[in-house]
C-alpha cells in the first residue's frame, strides 16, 4: 500500500507536534500518528487540520499513507519507546524506507539502531534537533546523523523547516555517520547547561554581592544583549528579569531547586570515556544537584550563619567579562570533546559547520558562534579555542576581571563554582608545568605504578626504589 | 577430591602475591596459582616456599588442595578476566563454595556475578581492598560485601590480615550486600583522587607561588604530618620531596603527566546516577586529564606568556588551612554518595564503620578518619558532615585562610581547581537561595519545562506564559 504523504511524524508530543506543523508550513504533505488517538484528534482539530496533515490511527495506516520510500519521523521519548516504535515500523516498512530519531537520543544508541535497521534493508537518522517549541515550531537547528543515502534523500524538506542563520544559510547539515548527530546534540546540551549556569553566576553576583533588583538586573543584561554576549539566553534572561508574577518579580516566586534531564550527565561520561576535561559541563550539573535540596541549603545556612559579603569594587563590566570568559571556555571544551569523539569513532567531524549551524534556531544561538565557526575555518585542525588569536586576545583582554571576579566570589561567600572551574583550567592549559609530577610520585610509591621522565622520551617508564 | 588448605588465590600479580603471602604469614594454609605457570614459580622461589605455600598448575589442581567449603580468592584484573576465572572455578566447585573477587571490580559487576554465583548453589563476596603492595602484604583495609553467609565463613581469615587500627580493631568489617564492598572501594579510590589533587595543589602553589624548594617544602608536608593532617599520603609527600634521582629532586625528573584509572571516572559517574555533587573527585579527574597532555600545554604557555605571579600574603599555613578544609568538603561528598547508594540499593551502610575501617591499611588512613568515626557515632543518620559540629567548627577556622589561597590563586594564575570548587560546593550548600530560580525560568520560557514555587509546596509545578 502506497501513499501521498511525504513524510510521517510518528509522536506527537511539544517537539513532535511543532516539526509536523513546521513541515507542513513548509508544503510538505504530512502524516500524523500518536499513540493516544486522542492527542492526535486534539493536534488535529487545531493547526494541523488547516495545514491538511492527515491523521493516522495506527502504525500501519501511518505508514500506508507514504510516498515510497517511506519517510518516518520518530519523536517519541528517548530510551525503550524509540526501540518500540521501530520494532512496530518495522512490520510495515519495506527495503529502502528511511526511519529517522528526532528525540535526544543517546548516541550509542543511534550507533546500534542504525546498524539494526540497515541489517533489515532500511535507512536510519538520528538527528538532534535543538530550539524548543518555538525552534520546532518555525526553524530549529538541525544535526542529522546516520546513513548517509537517507540524509541525500531528505535533505531538502529537513533544511525548509531549520532556522536562517543570519547570512540566509539553513542550519542544518550533515554532521556523520551512526551517532554522530546526536553525540553533537548531547554536546550542544551540555553546552546549554553551561551557558545557564555561567549566566546564573552572573545574576547571583549581581544580586547579592552588588544587591542590585531583578528591574535592575533586566537592564543590565539587555545592555549585554547588545554587545559580545548577544545571544538568545541573555535575551530571554532579560525578559525573564522584567518578568512579574503576583505583583513580585517572577525570579522571586520560582523555586531555587533546578532539575536536570539526561544530556548534561551524558556530556560528562562522555568526556570521561573520552579523557577530556569538561569541567564547565560538570560543574553545572553538580551545581543544579546543589540546588535542588533547599532543606539540606537551609540546615547548612543555619549553622553558618554569617551570610555572603559584598563585592566591593567588582562591577558588572566585571562579571560580564567572567561571563564571557568561561563561555569561551565551555566551547572550547564542548570541541575538545567533538574532536576527540570524532577521532576515536572516525567521524571526521567538521566543527566550523557545527558551530555555523549552531547560529541560528538552537537555544545556544550567539553571535559568539560566529566567531568560532571563523576560527575553525580559519584553521580546520585547530586543537583548542584558546590557541585561535582571536580567543586568546579575547582572554587576555578579559582576564584582569575574570580574575577580580572569581576572587570577589571566594572573598564574599557567594558561589561561582562555572567561573572558578573555567579559570583554573585556563590557569592549568597554560602551564608548562602542573604537579602532576608529585602524583606519579605517589603513584610510584605506594603502588609501583611507574612514571616518565621529563629528560627522556615519552612512552618510557620507570620505577624508583622509594 | 579434597585437600588441606583454608583458602586458594588465584592470580598472583603485586596485589595477589602479597595477600598469598600475609595469609601464609598469619598460620593460614595457602593454595596458589597463576594462569602462566612461571609467575606461580618465580613466586614458589621467594617467601611463598618457607611460609608453606602450596603451588597449582591448574584452576583443577588449585580446587582439589582445598578443605571444605573451598575458598576462592581471585585477584585478576577487573572486568572479563574475572568472569573467565569464575567460569573455570564453576567447573569444579560444589555447592557451598565460596568464590571471593578481591580486585577492583565495578559494583554492578559484583551485583550480577553474586546473582550468577548464587544461582549455581555457591557463595560469593566481592571484597574492596585498599594499601597497595604494602598494605596487602601485611595488612589492608578489607571491605567485604557479597553473601552474607560467606562473609561469616572467612571473616575471622580476613580480619586476621587485616591492618589493625590504633585502638587495635582490625580494618575489615562487613559493608553490605551485592556490591556494597566494592562500592565503598571505589569511592575509596575517588577519595584517593582527592587527596592526591589537594596536596598536589599545595606543592604547586608553595613552589610556584612562593618559590619553595622540594627540600622546604618537605620539611613543610613534615610538619603538617604532626597535625591535623597527619596521614599516610602527607608522610610519603615529605619522604618525596626529600627524595633525590641523578643528583635532583626527585620531583623534578618525573613528568608532570599523570595517569588514571577505571575507579576515579565509576565514582564521577555514580555520583551523577544518584544525583550526588561529588565535585572534588570530578575537578581531581579532570587535572589529571589537563596534565596528560603536555605538549598542547606547552603551546598555550606560549601563548599565554605572563606566568603565574605570587602569592603575596598567603602563607604556607593558609595553604594548609585550604588543603584542610577542601579535605573535610570532599570526604563529605563521598560520604554523601555512600548514603545515597545506600538508600538508592538498599545496603544499609554504617558509614561509622566504614570511616573507622579506612583508619588504617589504606592509602587514604589519616587521624582525620578518626574525626570522622566520631561524627557519626555521635549522629548515625547525619545526612553531610559539614552539619556536624566538629566538622563546622573546622571549616569556620579555616574559612578565612581557604578563602585568601582561592582568592590569591585566582589572582596569581596558579591554577588550584579542587580548592575552587570545594570552596564553591560549600558556599552553594550554606545558600539559603540559589540563582537556580532563574535557570528554571529559563528552562520554563523555551521548553516549558514548569517551575515550583518558594510560596507554594514542593511538588505542585508552575507553568508561566512568558
Amino acid at each position: 500500500m502506497s501513499g501521498h504523504a511525504d513524510i510521517a511524524v510518528a509522536g506527537l508530543g511539544v517537539m513532535g507536534a511543532n516539526l509536523a506543523l513546521n513541515l507542513a508550513d513548509k508544503g510538505h504533505l504530512v502524516a500524523a500518528y500518536n499513540r493516544t488517538t486522542s492527542v492526535t484528534d486534539e493536534f488535529m482539530a487545531g493547526e494541523a487540520g488547516d495545514l491538511g496533515v492527515l491523521p493516522a490511527t495506527s502504525i500501519e495506516e501511518l505508514v500506508g499513507m507514504l510516498s515510497r520510500p517511506r519517510v518516518v519521523l520518530i519523536m517519541v521519548t528517548a530510551g525503550k519507546p524509540v526501540d518500540a516504535v521501530i520494532d512496530s515500523l518495522l512490520e510495515h516498512l519495506e527495503t529502502g524506507d528511511i526511519i529517522i530519531d528526532g528525540g535526544n537520543s543517546l548516541y550509542s544508541d543511534t550507533d546500534r539502531r542504525q546498524a539494526f535497521v540497515e541489517s533489515r534493508g532500511l535507512l536510519y537518522l538520528g538527528i538532534g534537533v535543538s530550539g524548543g517549541e518555538e525552534g520546532a515550531r518555525h526553524g530549529p537547528s538541525i544535526m542529522p546523523g546516520g546513513s548517509r543515502k537517507a540524509w541525500e534523500h531528505v535533505e531538502p524538506m529537513l533544511k525548509s523547516i531549520a532556522a536562517k542563520a543570519p547570512d540566509g544559510k539553513p542550519c542544518c547539515e550533515w554532521i556523520g555517520t551512526g551517532g554522530a548527530g546526536h553525540f553533537v546534540k548531547m554536546v550542544h546540551n551540555g553546552i546549554e547547561y553551561g551557558d545557564m549556569q555561567v549566566i546564573a553566576e552572573a545574576y547571583d553576583l549581581m544580586r547579592r554581592g552588588m544587591g542590585m533588583s531583578p528591574a535592575e538586573m533586566s537592564k543590565v543584561f539587555a545592555r549585554w544583549d547588545e554587545g559580545r554576549l548577544r545571544s538568545y539566553l541573555i535575551e530571554i534572561t532579560s525578559d525573564i528579569l522584567a518578568t512579574e508574577l503576583d505583583g513580585q518579580p517572577i525570579v522571586d516566586v520560582i523555586l531555587d531547586a533546578a532539575g536536570q534531564k539526561g544530556t548534561g550527565k551524558w556530556t560528562v561520561i562522555s568526556s570521561l570515556d573520552l579523557g577530556q576535561p569538561t569541567t564547565l559541563v560538570a560543574e553545572a550539573v553538580y551545581a543544579r544537584i546543589v540546588s535542588s535540596d533547599p532543606d539540606a541549603r537551609k540546615r547548612a545556612a543555619a549553622i553558618y550563619a554569617n551570610g555572603p559579603g559584598t563585592l566591593g569594587a567588582v562591577t558588572s563590566d566585571d562579571v560580564e567579562s567572567a561571563l564571557y570568559a568561561s563561555k569561551i571556555i565551555s566551547y572550547a571544551q564542548g570541541f575538545r570533546l567533538m574532536r576527540a569523539a570524532s577521532d576515536e569513532y572516525g567521524w571526521d567531524l567538521d566543527l566550523a559547520t557545527i558551530a555555523s549551524i549552531w547560529r541560528a534556531g538552537c537555544i545556544i544561538r550567539a553571535v559568539f558562534l560566529e566567531d568560532i565557526t571563523a576560527a575553525f575555518l580559519r584553521d580546520p585542525s585547530l586543537p583548542d579555542m584558546i590557541e585561535d588569536d582571536f580567543f586568546s586576545g579575547a582572554l587576555e583582554d578579559a582576564g584582569a576581571s575574570w580574575r577580580e571576579v572569581v576572587a570577589g566570589a571566594a572573598m564574599s561567600g557567594i558561589p561561582a563554582p562555572a567561573y572558578s572551574s573555567a579559570l583554573s583550567y585556563f590557569d592549568g592549559m597554560r602551564s608548562e608545568r602542573l604537579p602532576a609530577n608529585l602524583i606519579q610520585a605517589q603513584r610510584d610509591f605506594f603502588g609501583a605504578h611507574t612514571f616518565e621522565r621529563a629528560d627522556r622520551p615519552r612512552g618510557e617508564f620507570y620505577h624508583h626504589n622509594w
